[in-house]
C-alpha cells in the first residue's frame, strides 16, 4: 500500500536508511527543543472554520515573487541529497517540477547548481551560504543567474554550525566529500571565513538584480532591519530545529514577523510542516506560502522523484481538503481569523 | 455485571465489533486531534456547585424547539447503524424513544426515513446532506416532513468527507451498499454535486415550514449569518473529530457562539459527552441541550435498543446526579457561574 | 524502617488493606479528575520564601474557633474507621489527641459520639449529616454538646452520594452494618429523607449554641450565604473528589472564599493535603487550618492510634520544617505573598 | 569517546559512584519538585535569535566583582568532594582555575579553605555557614580573608536542612567525618547555633572589607532588604532544589530579583544549568554569570580535575556557540529581549 501521509514516509526512510545518513537528516541541536516545538505549537493552534463557501472550485495556486506555483508549499533547500538517493538533487527537482512547485537549491548540494537546473522542470531559488570569500559567493551568484535561477535565498542563521549531537554521537561521519564542490579557481587565501552582516546584504543587493531573499530571520526586529537592507523576501526560519536550541518555533515567530513587515515583503515560513492544515494555519498567520524540509527527502529516499512528487502531493491534497473544510476556495481567501491560539 | 457507564460499553462494543466497523466508528479525520480535545477540553472546565439548595425534586426534562424530552440529551445523526446492529436505525429510534428523547436521522441511515419513522415512539429530526441536485434534497424534506420528522437539520461541515486515516488503512472499505438509498427516481444527470451556500439555506427556508437547525457551525461569525438567514437553531459541532482536524473542540467553540447567538435561537452542541457532568458543562456554557453520537451507537452495537436506551439512561442518571450535587434541580437553574476555565 | 512521608503510610495501607475496603478509602467519584486535581493543583502554586528571619523559635500551634491546638492540621471527618483497624474511631481519637490536635467524627462512625468523646483525649468536632428528620438530627446535635464536643461541622455537599464507580466494580459491597447506628427511638415515619437547605442551617442555629461550621462550600456566592446565615466557619472541600467530579480543587477554590468572607469567620480547607508545603500553602491563601482525610486512614490501618499520630506528626514536623524555610517562625506570620499561581 | 555534553557526565558519574554518595549528590528535598522546575522551567523560555550580527570574534569573557573569568560560568560551593573524588577540592580548584573561572569554597569541604587557596590557580571566593556562635564565623572570615578569598558567599537559605528523603531511605550515612574541621580551638559553649539574621548581614559587614554576597535569595522583597544591608551581591539560588521544595525555580525568581535590584548590585543565579542556553537565557534576564553545582561534581566524580575542566569548558563552548547563533558577540551584548516566556 503506498504511504497516505508523510509519516509513512517517515517511516519507510528511516527503515531503508543508513542510520547515520538518517541521524543526519532527522536530528536538531543540543536536546532537540526546537525540533519539537516546531511540531507542537502547531496544536496550540485552533481552527475556526467556516461554512456554506461554495468551494466546489478550491485553488491551492499562488505566486511567489510573481512566479505562479500550483500550492503555497515549496522545496526548502536541504544538503546533500545524495545521501537520500543516488540520483540526488535531480530526483528533488524532477518531483518538485512534477508537482508543479518551486525547488529551492541548496548550496551543498551533491550536483552542482547548473546540473540541478538543467534536471529541473520547474521554477527554481538558490539558497546561498556566504562562508568563504566575497569573491565565492559572487561568483554563485552569477553562476544562478546565468542558470535561470530566480531569487537568492541567503541562509542567514548559520554563522557557525549547530550542536547536532546525533552526528557527533556517530563513529562514521557524514561524507561531504560527496558534496560537489561548486566554487572552483579561487585562490587559496580567498577561502578564509567572511563574516556575514547587513553590510554583506548591502553588497550582495549591489552585485545581482535578482530578488534577495533572507533565510532564518526569528524577531520582527531583524525582519524591519531586512526590509531597510532592500531584500525581496523573508523566510521565518530556525533550520528546521538544527542551529540555536530553544529558539522560538517558527510558527510562533511568525506572526510578529508578518505585523512588523506590514506586507511591504513577501513573508515565508519553514519548520514542521507534516499536514495540509499546518499549510492552513500559517497561510492564516500571514505566510504567503511555506518550505518543507524533512518531508522531502524522506519521499527522495523512498521513491526518488516519484516519492517527492507524491510528498508535495499529498500536502496539496491535505491542504485542498481542509481549504474546502474551512470553507477557504483560494489562497488569498485564508485569514487571521481562521485560526486561534490555545 | 451490566456496564456502569459509557466508557465500559465502549470497551464491549470494540470486542464485538469487526475492526474495519469499529475502526469506522471510532475514527476522526488526520491525527485525530480534535477528535481528542472534544474530550479533554472538558478537563479544562471545572464546575463551581452551589450548596444548600434543595433537589430533592430534580427535574432533567426540557424542551428543544418546543417539544418536550425527559433530558437535554438527544441522539445525534450517524450513519449506517446496521454496522453495529442488525436492527439498524430500528433500534436506535426504540432506544431513544424509551429513554424518552429525540432522535436525529442521518440521510446514511440504512433504513429508509419513513421506516424510521414507523419503529420510532419518540420525537425524530432528520438530519440532512445536500449532496447532489436540490430536487432530490427537496423531495428528502418533503418525505421527513410527511413522515413526521419535527426538524430539519441540515449538516454543514461536510462539503468533503474528512481524511479518516483508519478507514484508509483497511484493506476492507465500509459496505456503502448497505445505506438504503434514500432518493428513487431521479434522473441521472439531476446526481451532479451541487455546492452548498448560504443561498441553499434561503432556498431551503423557501420550501418548508419545518424549522431548521444548521449542524456544524464553529464559529460566532457563521453563528450571525446563521441568524440572518432565518434558521431555528444552530448546533455547534465539529462532526466528532471526524473533518477539519485541528478544528477548535466543541465545548470551547460553544461560547462565542452563545454570545453571538444572544438567545435569539437555540444552539445545541455534540461532540465528546461522555458523562453527566460534560453535559452539565455545556447547558452551564449556554447549550440548550447536547446531541450524543458515538456512545449511541457503542449501546446499539452492545444491546440493540436495550443499549441505546441504557447508554442515554446512565446519561441522564449522571447527569441527574451532577445537577443535585451541584445544587441545580432543573435545567434553567444552569448557568454560567456554574463553570471556570482552567 | 518506618514511613518517613505520609506516601510511605499509603503503600503499607494498601498492602494490608482489603482491597474492597482500599478502594472505598482510595476512590473518588467518576473518572476522578477532582481527586487528582485536588494535588496536582498544588503544583501550580510555587512558594516565595523569606531569609534571615529568626526562626530557631518555630511555632506551629494555632487556635480553631479559640481552641489551641499544636498544629494548624486537624482530623478531618471520615466514614467508617473500622474497616481500617480494630478499633475504629478509639484509635483515631487517641492518635489526634496524642499529636495535639482536634478531631472531627463523622455521622457515619463505627463507634457512637460518646464512645469516641471518652476514647478521646483531646477536642472533638462532630460532623453532622442532615439525612433524615429534623429530629433525628436535633438528637444527634444534643447528644454531641453533652458528649463535649465543641462544634457542629454540618456537611452539605451530599445531596445525595456521590458516583464512586471503584466501589460499584467490587462484587462485595462495604458493611455498612458496621455503622454505629447513633440514633435510635426515632419513629419510623420521622425517617424520610429532608431536603437540607439554609433554612436547615437556620434551624440548626437555632436549637444550639454549639459553633456552627459548614462544611464542604466551594464559591464565594455560598461563602456570603453561609456568612449572612450566621455560621462561625467554613470548610472549604470537595469532599476528598468523592462527590461531584469535575468540580475545583479545594486550593482553587479557597482564594475566592477567602476574599468573600474578609475574615468575619474562620475558613479552613481541606482536600489533597500530603505534605508539610501543602499546608503552608494552604494557609499563605488564607486558610486558619486544614483538615486531613485519607493519610489519616492510612496511618489508622498501618498502625492504629500510633500510626495517626505519627501521620499528624510527620505532617506537623514537614510544616515545621517548612516554615523555618520560608522565614516564618509563627503560622501568623504565613502571608499571601508566600505563594505565585504558574 | 568522551562525553559530548554534562549529561554524559551525569550519566557516567551515576555508574561510577557509590549509590549512597550518588544519592547525596544529586537527591532534592521531599518531592524534588523544585529540583524538577529548576530544569523544566528553562523550557518555558524561548530565544529570539538576531541574525546577521559579526559574531566572528565572540567573547564570552566577563567580569564579577570585578574579577575577570573567561565565561559568566562559575562553580557554586558544594559540599564534600571528597565524596565524588579522592583529591577532593584540590581537583575542583585546579579544574576551574584551569577553565579560568572562580571556584566557590564551601564550608563544608573536606579540605581546609588554606588548603584549597594552596591548590587553586583561579580566583576564589569563599561560603560561608553561619551555624555556630559569630566568633566562629569571624574566625573564617579572617582565615578566608587571609588565604585570598575575594569575597564571602553567605549562604541564606538553611536554617536548618532540607528534608532529603533520598539520604534518608538508605541505612548508610554520608559520612560527615570526611569533613574537614574549618574551626578549631572554640570553646564549646560558643557552638550553639545562632539564628542568623538581617542583624548577622550587618556584623558581617561590620567585620570584613571584603565583598559580600548572600546565596539562596528568591524574592524581590529580600533583595531590596540585601542592598539597604550593604550587600555587594546576590545569588539567586534555591540550592538546588535541596531545601524548601516547593519553592519557584531560580530562573523563574530571577527576573522580579533582577527588576528590584535595578543595577545597584550584581545578581547571579545557579539552578539547572546544564547547556550552554540556559546561562544565556539567565543572563538575558539579568544575570550577571551563572554558577554551577552538581555539573561540576559529575566530571570530578568522572575525572578529577580535567573533569572539572572539561564540563567547564563544554559549558563555555555551548555558550559561545549559542551567543554566535543569538548574534550576542559579547556578553554585554546579551539583553532581555532576547527571550521571552511561552
Ligand atoms: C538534512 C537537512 C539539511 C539542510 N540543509 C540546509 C541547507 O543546506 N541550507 C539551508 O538554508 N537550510 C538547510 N536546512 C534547513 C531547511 O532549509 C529548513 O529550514 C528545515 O528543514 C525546515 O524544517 P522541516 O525539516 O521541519 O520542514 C536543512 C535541513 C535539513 C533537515
Ligand atoms: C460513525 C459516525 C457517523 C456519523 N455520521 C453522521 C451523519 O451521517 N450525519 C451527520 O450530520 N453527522 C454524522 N456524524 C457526526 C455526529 O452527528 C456528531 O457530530 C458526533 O458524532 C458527535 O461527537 P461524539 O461522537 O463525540 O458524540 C457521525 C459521527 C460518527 C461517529
Ligand atoms: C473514606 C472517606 C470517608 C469520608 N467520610 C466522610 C464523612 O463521613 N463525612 C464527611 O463530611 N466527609 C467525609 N469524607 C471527606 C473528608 O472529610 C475530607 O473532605 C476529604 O477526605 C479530604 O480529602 P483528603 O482525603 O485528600 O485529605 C470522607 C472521605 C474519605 C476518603
Ligand atoms: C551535593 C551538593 C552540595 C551542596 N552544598 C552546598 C554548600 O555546602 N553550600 C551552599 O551554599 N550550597 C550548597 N549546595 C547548593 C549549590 O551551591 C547550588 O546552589 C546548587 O547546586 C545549584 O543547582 P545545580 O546543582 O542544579 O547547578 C550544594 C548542592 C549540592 C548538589
Amino acid at each position: 500500500m503506498d504511504p497516505i501521509n508523510v509519516f509513512e514516509y517517515e517511516a519507510l526512510a528511516k527503515q531503508l536508511m543508513d542510520p547515520v545518513y538518517w541521524d543526519y537528516y532527522a536530528g536538531g541541536s543540543d536536546d532537540e527543543v526546537t525540533l519539537q516545538v516546531n511540531r507542537t505549537d502547531f496544536n496550540r493552534i485552533r481552527l475556526r472554520p467556516r461554512m456554506l463557501v461554495d468551494v466546489s472550485h478550491c485553488d491551492t495556486r499562488t505566486t511567489v515573487l510573481g512566479q505562479l506555483i500550483e500550492m503555497p508549499i515549496m522545496v526548502a533547500p536541504t544538503a546533500l541529497h545524495g545521501l537520500g538517493h543516488t540520483e540526488g538533487e535531480y530526483a528533488t527537482a524532477q518531483g518538485a517540477g512534477a508537482a508543479g512547485t518551486l525547488m529551492t537549491a541548496s548550496t551543498e548540494s551533491t550536483r552542482t547548481l547548473e546540473e540541478i537546473a538543467q534536471a529541473a522542470s520547474g521554477p527554481l531559488w538558490f539558497q546561498l551560504y556566504i562562508f568563504h570569500s566575497l569573491k565565492l559567493a559572487a561568483e554563485l551568484v552569477r553562476r544562478a543567474e546565468a542558470a535561470g535561477y530566480q531569487a537568492i535565498v541567503v541562509t542567514v542563521d548559520l554563522p557557525i554550525l549547530g550542536n547536532r549531537e546525533r552526528s557527533k554521537r556517530h563513529t562514521i561521519s557524514i561524507p561531504l566529500s560527496a558534496l560537489k564542490e561548486m566554487v572552483t579557481g579561487v585562490e587559496e587565501e580567498e577561502l578564509r571565513r567572511e563574516p556575514m552582516t547587513w553590510e554583506t546584504i548591502d553588497w550582495l543587493r549591489s552585485i545581482t538584480h535578482l530578488p534577495i531573499l533572507l533565510k532564518g530571520i526569528l524577531t520582527a526586529e531583524d525582519a524591519v532591519l531586512a526590509l531597510e537592507h532592500g531584500v525581496d523576501g523573508i523566510i521565518v526560519s530556525n533550520h528546521g530545529g538544527r542551529q540555536l536550541d530553544g529558539a522560538v518555533s517558527s510558527i510562533e515567530a511568525l506572526p510578529e514577523i508578518v505585523e512588523a513587515v506590514g506586507g511591504r515583503c513577501e513573508v515565508y515560513m519553514d519548520g514542521g510542516i507534516r499536514r495540509g492544515t499546518d499549510v492552513l494555519k500559517a497561510l492564516a498567520l500571514g505566510a504567503r506560502a511555506v518550505l518543507v524540509g524533512r518531508p522531502i527527502l524522506w519521499g527522495l529516499a523512498v521513491d526518488g522523484s516519484k516519492g517527492v512528487q507524491q510528498v508535495l502531493k499529498i500536502l496539496q491534497t491535505e491542504l485542498e481538503r481542509a481549504m474546502k473544510l474551512a470553507g477557504c476556495p483560494t489562497v488569498a481567501s485564508i485569514n487571521r481569523a481562521l485560526v486561534k491560539w490555545t
